[in-house]
């Protein structure tokens, strides 16, 4: 999917809204012809001679057969998405009619676009950096309010352009530094390494920490995986059902806008939990839950988070206080539920209270007390680094290059140490230089870019 | 879901296009305030003071928190689909985006649309009459070229305007006839007979030929009922088989439009072949074969289209002319195809295409002559008089209702031959300007308009 400059002159086309039967389908065409080539089918004003953003009516045909009465959006280059001249053509939304005017379109010229070449053009003509073409595609997939605001975050700029400042200063070092290679024989010191270290160990703490927000930015992006495990009957799959469901009920009440549910991925105060299957989640006959077992502490111990169900209804101090211990050794961090609180004998309520105070009282079949319950998950997972409006790094391509900046700086530093010359000290900050221009895309090959951009859905 | 003036006056708001993930969504709304309301939301150019037609780069906020980057198009009134102010609103294609963005404009005093609420707007504004709103729906579900033809004529006013010249003509004499109720004693005659008998006649050829063009319509929007049939191992579904895949590769040419494929309906040169699964089109065993046959019988009976095969490889002459009268004497439309031409002995060709002409030699395992097959089945349907521009009825609420005006305008001819009195005469003139009226929604009840709006999608 590289581009040669033949490819970029072309006119391209795609549908830009999801496929389906819909009130209206958008088809956007970007390049040097987009509006000549829609005026060619377009009767209605003479589309050549209107302003940028403005709108007009008229009908779309292939010679004299009329495919469809549509709305004509136009943006004249640089004022569009993708700085070039850009036409979205508002049909009725039909599949039959999106063909249509899509097959039409290309009879006339235009080439039918690929995954995420509008983007792709957007970065090419400048309109905004690669991370922040990689947020777009964050951004439409993003399904929950922490990953919508880290995508917004990172589109709008504010990763971006923590790492460019840095990186532009370090430029500055490494341009002194290779100025001083020039003059070598007079043992000049244009930059100071006293200098050169702060900046280093500033930029360190900087990577150090976009790195460490990582393992926030993965949970944001991929969800908190997250098992509740406890013995049979003790109500899992009550519990986890009782959470969806309220769940759909609060995305429903818009009409129109309902949502494809994930079984078992619940968005809890705009955090994700995936929930991970176990033996028990379901209900499941009992030779296939003896093989299950040995499977559910794997899952257990690689959980993010341990939902620990006890049945109130159906245990004693004792069995508590072992199943404890058992997730102490764990080493995971988890919640203990006493499930059933409607059913359980106060004594034993008081027992535990008393020796578990934070033993989280629950009725999942009554939905009693869930509120209580998601309170405690959202505390588990650490979002108030984030809800402050540092950035958080979601992508594993700008993690890689972040601990590979890690490992080059370190290199610098080491260098410093130990006096190296200058010519290996350039080279090590030229190094590092590489990997923080990857993230922005300042560096980058054909193979990247094809490998960023395939990824995107057609049309954006 | 009848409305209220309070109901009407509403700004009403849903997503327009499909949902799902795609490059971009389309929010709508449209009401007085639907401009107002937006503009609260919204940070850039204030859009209270901007032209119809044009459109707005800038931030959709709930509060200071960044919900899209969104542009925004203004349809001021009239100037709109609905010819209420109506803002579309292209965010990001995501659902969890689009949600928060309905929800805030909710909150903000929208309240969510109902199915067909805005079309129906469109057509209490009088934008277009009921026949042209139900064929907007029409539309965006035409699958075919026949089907998307025939609804785009009928958007467009083919069917109204014939509907609407001869009622005119007919209230022009009720109203006549009345007054000369008026003046009953005088003896007076406003209206001639003779030229009323006329027009009575003219119209009920112009429904007559309405009527008729159901059969042809119906079969356009539900695709025409065929059935393969033949003996077990014919080849039945080896050739529907052929003819899908096909279909499959010519739609998906268009990267990023594949269709939704409904199994066994085929597009074949425009028009849809809906192929009715019978013993044997599909695998079976002996057993379920054995009860399937007179089902298979009755299916055929009850096609509009038989295509049946013979098995070239494995039958006689002797067994094809049986077969043949077996058809017959079903009395439907069928075709005789010869199957593995390629495994058919030559004197059994030769005899066969000298005994039935008009048989069709294929082989549906190596592809051979499906194209003669098509154009063959196309011939089947009279597709000439549509193709001519003359109107179809496709919609079976209008054919309801022309069946009446026909059996009212009948009555007003056998009135005339009884010389019943006035006032009579006057209603029976009456009952089919009613039932005229009720296509093209000049007498509409709010019951009817409910069942006609609520089986459009939302955001329409």
């Amino acid at each position: 999917m590289s581009f040669n400059i033949s490819e970029r002159d072309d006119t391209i086309v795609a549908l830009a809204t999801p496929q389906g039967v819909g009130a209206i389908a958008v088809i956007r065409l970007s390049g040097k012809e987009a509006i000549r080539l829609t005026n060619e089918v377009f009767k209605g004003k003479d589309l050549e001679k209107q302003a940028s953003h403005t709108i007009h009516f008229g009908t779309l045909r292939d010679a004299e057969k009329i495919i469809d009465e549509v709305l004509v959006s136009l943006f004249i280059a640089p004022r569009s998405f993708t700085r070039e001249n850009v036409v979205e053509i508002s049909t009725h939304g039909s599949s039959y009619i999106v063909n249509q005017v899509i097959k039409l379109l290309v009879r006339k010229g235009a080439r039918p676009a690929k995954p995420g070449e509008f983007t792709q053009r957007a970065f090419i003509n400048g309109q905004f950096d690669l991370a922040q073409a990689e947020a777009v595609a964050d951004l439409i997939h993003s399904d929950s309010e922490a990953s919508h605001m880290a995508a917004m975050n990172q589109m709008r700029g504010g990763f971006s352009g923590a790492i460019k400042e840095l990186r532009e200063q370090l430029v500055h070092f490494a341009s002194m530094i290779e100025l001083e290679l020039d003059f070598s024989e007079e043992d000049v010191e244009f930059a100071s390494r006293d200098q050169l270290r702060e900046l280093v160990e500033k930029l360190l703490r900087v990577i150090e920490e976009l790195i460490a927000s990582f393992d926030l930015g993965n949970v944001i992006k991929n969800g908190v995986p997250t098992v509740i495990a406890g013995k049979p009957n003790a109500g899992k799959s009550t519990l986890l059902n009782a959470l969806l469901n309220e769940e759909k009920a609060i995305v429903s009440d818009i009409a129109g806008t309902t949502r494809d549910f994930i079984e078992d991925e619940i968005s809890i105060g705009g955090m994700i939990f995936r929930f991970i299957d176990t033996a028990g989640l379901r209900e499941t006959t009992d030779v296939i839950e003896s093989i299950g077992v040995s499977r559910t502490q794997e899952k257990m111990k690689s959980a993010s988070l341990i939902l620990y169900l006890f049945d109130l209804g159906d245990t004693s101090m004792e069995e508590v206080e072992n199943d404890v211990l058992l997730l102490e050794e764990l080493g995971v961090p988890y919640l203990k539920v006493a499930n059933k609180v409607d059913k359980a004998q106060t004594e034993l309520i008081h027992a535990l209270t008393a020796k578990f105070p934070d033993m989280i009282l629950i009725s999942a079949g009554q939905k009693e007390n869930l509120e209580g319950l998601k309170q405690r998950l959202l505390e588990m997972v650490n979002l108030d680094k984030f809800r402050t409006g540092n950035t958080v790094v979601t992508n594993i391509r700008h993690y890689d290059s972040l601990v590979k900046t890690r490992q080059s700086l370190l290199e610098v530093i080491s260098g410093l140490d130990q006096q190296i010359t200058n010519d290996f000290l350039a080279m090590d900050i030229r190094r590092s230089l590489h990997f923080l221009g990857e993230i922005t895309g300042e560096i980058t090959t054909d193979d990247l870019l094809d490998n960023i951009f395939s990824k995107f859905c057609i049309g954006k």
